[in-house]
């Protein structure tokens, strides 16, 4: 089958093996990948897959179950998905775990559905079920425009949150804003001053696909018992904590991924997406925000997009 | 009525007016208080009493009920209890929210029933809510012999965890592991190292009172989603992070104290400890660690005990 395969550094379009699914697996044949920061980190060799996985990249797609494992009972061939993927998107066929193969949403296209999975199941486990949001809470997401920030963004206003956002220019905030943040700043020095004032008794989560740059500033703002998720380190690894502080707010610093995460707690994610936020995407109240859908071939070009920092939300590969 | 107060960071014996309990509360005659840390860096003035506590010091006792607010439902003039103080206790009447005092337990005297409330509270807290403590974790408990430790200990073993403690000499480290500890080490350079040796794929929880000089190291001995609690700062506030592993391994990082918790929490913690703690010590499951009973007039011996870190569990003042 057609994959991409990473070759210095670059994306090549390949032909290898098809994958054969597991007791407990699908086989999906993917209509449409979408495109994560991770995929630009293991490219470059930074982000390894981990054991077992594909080391061919792709962390979410869209498509139609061509086979099922002896064990799988909830799929069968035929189904259209939308799947998280421990790796192996950008390629024709591609397996994983039944649980983590959802319903395709209806009236979405597949371009539209691949938009999904990574960046809701993301924030989804990040703010539901790490961070417990709750009605009301105050959030800030770093890097608004990112697929993760729109997901968020989202998610936050459904289920009665505040939002600020921070983005790289005035068009990526403005889309955000529209899109349903409370209050949004072009990044610089003064934004953390600027979220003082939105939240003067400080703010209850952080989404920060920052790090090292924005941490202590972040501590800064969060309120009582307030929660700062790492879950990039776009600014570096290495911080100061002030301890005294953490512990008087009784903050939580809590450091996440989704890809290596157990299988029970990505089957929990992928049913709550199926039972609570996929019906909100059939109601019109989330919708997939798609930057640009390109070709398999033009992934060079898809990765370079994100690369810039060009784009409001997802990066798609139409695979069809 | 008789209490102790604080002049120029010196204990005194004063008298003072007798507290009223308002509409939820009741009033406590109290028979025996324990003394906690955070008493002395209270009387050092490095740590306030929350809004609308007493200034009196003291986080726990046991006594007798005499008299209960209007709205008071659960307890009744007469009832022995133990109760969780956000300060107060040591004198001879003390208030405190209805649901924080809980049954004095069948069989203990008053100066072991005063040994309970704060450390066990602090360690179902931070333990069973905050880390999420599951049958087989390990766990570490950074000066094991004080009051906290010795409660972590048997708590962590009444539940099927292991532990390995750290305390400051020989005498400390046995008595921890004759109550019940899996390993144990005298504070040195070389704890973490030894620690990495009894849990080479890393620990799941370390309850921590001494913060900025065990941080990073304490970080390194985490294992996959291991979660380090703060509870205290002994060796300073200040320390560097590696956002980087923290990321990678879904570390949690989370600063706790109970005194100033709200009322919901408090009442949750009070109610396991009536419900799921008492009834071990009532099987000998679990049991006080006194140290030493001193009368009221021997406060500022009291203080000087914890102060030179000689005691091995709780120090008691006996108010009878």
């Amino acid at each position: 089958m057609k994959a991409i395969e990473v070759v210095n550094k670059e994306l090549v379009l390949g032909d290898i093996e098809k994958p054969e699914p597991k007791e407990n697996e699908v086989l999906i044949k993917v209509m449409a990948a979408g495109l994560n920061r991770a995929d630009i980190a293991q490219k470059n060799g930074l982000y390894p897959p981990p054991p077992g996985a594909s080391d061919i990249l792709g962390l979410e797609c869209s498509g139609v179950i061509t086979e099922v494992g002896k064990e799988v009972t909830s799929r069968k061939p035929g189904d259209e998905v939308i799947a998280l993927l421990a790796g192996g998107g950008y390629a024709e066929y591609v397996t994983c775990p039944e649980y983590h193969a959802i319903r395709k949403p209806l009236e979405l296209d597949w371009a539209e559905s691949a938009s999904i999975p990574e960046v809701f199941a993301t924030c989804w486990l990040n703010l539901f079920i790490e961070a417990q949001m709750r009605e009301g809470d105050k959030v800030v997401f770093h890097a608004g425009a990112s697929g993760i920030g729109t997901a968020g963004i989202q998610l936050a206003k459904a289920f009665g949150c505040k939002s600020f956002i921070t983005a790289g220019n005035k068009k990526k905030v403005d889309f955000c804003l529209k899109l349903g943040a409370s209050e949004g700043e072009i990044r610089s020095k003064s934004i953390f001053e600027k979220i003082k004032n939105w939240a003067p008794d400080g703010v209850d989560i952080i989404l920060d696909p920052v790090g090292g740059d924005y941490f202590e500033n972040n501590l800064s703002i969060l309120g009582l018992e307030g929660r700062l998720i790492i879950i990039g380190l776009m600014g570096g690894a290495s911080a100061n904590i002030n301890l005294g502080r953490l512990m008087m707010k009784r903050h939580k610093v809590i450091g996440s991924t989704i890809r290596a995460r157990d299988l029970a707690t990505k089957n929990k994610v992928m049913s709550d997406l199926e039972n609570k936020v996929l019906p909100l995407f059939e109601k019109k109240e989330l919708k997939p925000i798609v930057h640009e859908v390109l070709t398999f071939s033009e992934c060079q070009k898809a990765h370079r997009i994100m690369e810039a920092n060009e784009n409001i939300g997802k990066i798609i590969l139409d695979l069809n």
